[in-house]
């Protein structure tokens, strides 16, 4: 017998076992459910001292934070599942600060009877991701609520990095002559969760544009340090985020609908859903706004990235009491752009 | 009209309204449920931003990062509420490094349905909690799922500190010889749960001990500076907590029945439903271990502190291959105290 008492006397079977109420007591269950799932995905030296908190070193520079908690229903779907998506969300919010993302925590809440190969398969999702983006999971702490109290899984993450104190990025600085850009194609998040969610299948079929974007924003931020706005268009779409920054900036804005990438499929499932792709959720992609004579070099910029390869220029920052947002329509009318309301498409990160 | 678009055209009813679907969209209805819950009770220049990131300065020292899920059932129970408690936990688990806690992030995650007015009253609770703890909420996320897939409501907190490098205490620093301390009376804020969920009550009230530590581990550090190391005995309590830190340093321990401080009415509790103390959750307490030279200073500065007025030295570190936590009981017998097995207290924090 070794020194070393086993503490677990049968390992998780990873296949067909399930969580249960033992695994989120914070005992000998709980312990091995932490070692043989998060620990094997995550494996770094701060998950490793088991210690109730991870102490960490930080690059010079201001500390930047964000937090999310992702509901995602169902969990997998085309492109992504709520594992990746937890990484990519919070590392984005740190991101559009343009900050450089350092480290995540992760919380799970977990239902009881949740099968273990799929929080298995979910983890090593979340671990994939964080890796790509070199950011590592420092901490993590895991419940369990009884069947029927939860819907599966929730994860809740935080970010944290550090911006050069240098950058003012901020969703109150757009000024009036400022060009708006967008990264890419939007609506894909949205309309391939809708689609997985209604059994729905189009011609082509859609995925989640789920993504990373601090690479994006660095080569970003290189190029144009002067960027005034950055964010990246989640629950409400394009037309809420906006709406968002004119309202805290006290500007109007003018978008042309012509300019705003929409996949013909996803505008095609939109129609068929009744759905308006600016209202969509996005998970990888950003809106940017920036000083007129700067545009240029930011598009160019933003188009040698992948994640950056269909950005376009899709309108202009406005001087406007009412803080307004106007689009030119595709026949060459003109309508205003509001805020979302009502919910078209609820848990949709 | 004012030039600035009123955006709410009717304030929330904070006392009969409730939450629904559309607060959880990104949309309009829940930027209004951040600024008039949310803002109004954390108000700080960080969440007036309305960025998706805080940007927070940082004294000199190392970082330290902590994360948690809050699931407790019934959310409001005698001495607290999940707001509160969030808000200690978090606080707790950075402190237990020996640093000062300095930033709070916070996630939501509501049920459809829930009461505006309870969401108030614990984001309130949540206020105060950080504000007497001098810590401040700094970002947030707030989701809504569907009725019937969660529980009222769960939160997610982060927390942030910074800890001078020179100290070192950690969860595997436990070395034979050294002394086992503990903050105050145990199992308090399990059967404070317990008997509020299922309706008991007895001659005296019990309430949680819920409170944040981090001033006490001040005083204690300064004090002490060589503690080796800090845990706080929640989930599973302090027989859990004590085989954790044994398991981690590659020790065993022995501790003394009789001097471990159970309030008598608690005492009496955990007799009537069948459960022990030692693994009862406890979130105002921790456990501090020691050099033996310097338990008497420890002790001394622990009962200053109006939260470790109770403290006692309750065993010692010994050297044993088999990382046995083993306990002199009041008759003066010997028994095992293992890990927690089960969990006889679901969702107790």
């Amino acid at each position: 017998m070794s020194a070393r008492v086993r503490r677990h006397a049968r390992a998780l079977d990873l296949r067909h076992g399930r969580v249960d109420m033992t695994h989120g007591s914070g005992g000998r269950a709980t312990t091995q459910l932490v070692e043989e799932v998060f620990l094997g995905a995550f494996d770094n030296e701060w998950l490793r001292a088991m210690d109730d908190q991870a102490r960490c070193d930080l690059p010079a520079g201001r500390l930047v934070i964000a937090t999310d908690t992702h509901v995602v229903s169902p969990l997998f779907f085309p492109g992504g599942d709520i594992g990746a998506l937890s990484v990519h969300g919070t590392i984005n919010d740190v991101a559009m600060s343009g900050a450089t993302p350092l480290y995540l925590t992760a919380g799970f809440i977990i239902e009881e009877g949740f099968a273990l190969a799929d929080l298995k398969r979910i983890a090593d999702s979340m671990a994939q991701a964080a890796q790509s983006a070199q950011v590592a999971v420092v901490a993590g702490d895991t419940k369990v609520v009884e069947r029927g109290k939860a819907d599966g899984l929730f994860i809740a993450t935080t970010g944290i990095g550090v911006v050069d104190p240098a950058l003012a990025i901020h969703a109150n600085r757009a000024q009036p002559h400022d060009c708006i850009l967008i990264s890419g194609s939007v609506g894909d998040h949205g309309v391939a969760i809708m689609s997985e969610r209604e059994h729905l299948s189009f011609d082509a079929r859609i995925l989640s544009d789920t993504a990373a974007l601090h690479g994006l924003v660095a080569d970003m931020v290189r190029a144009v340090p002067d960027i005034h706005c950055l964010r990246d268009p989640t629950r409400g779409g394009l037309a809420t985020a906006l709406n968002e920054i004119a309202d805290l900036s006290g500007v109007g804005m003018r978008i042309r609908e012509r300019d705003i990438p929409v996949r013909s499929e996803v505008r095609a499932a939109c129609e068929f859903l009744g759905l308006d792709p600016l209202y969509i959720a996005n998970e990888g992609k950003l809106i940017a706004i920036c000083p007129a004579k700067r545009a240029p070099a930011l598009l160019q910029v933003m188009r040698a990235h992948p994640l950056g390869s269909q950005a376009a220029i899709i309108g202009e920052v406005v001087a406007d009491p009412f803080r307004f947002v106007e689009m030119e329509t595709a026949f060459g009318g003109s309508r205003m752009v509001d805020w979302l309301a009502g919910d078209p498409l609820p848990r949709i990160c």
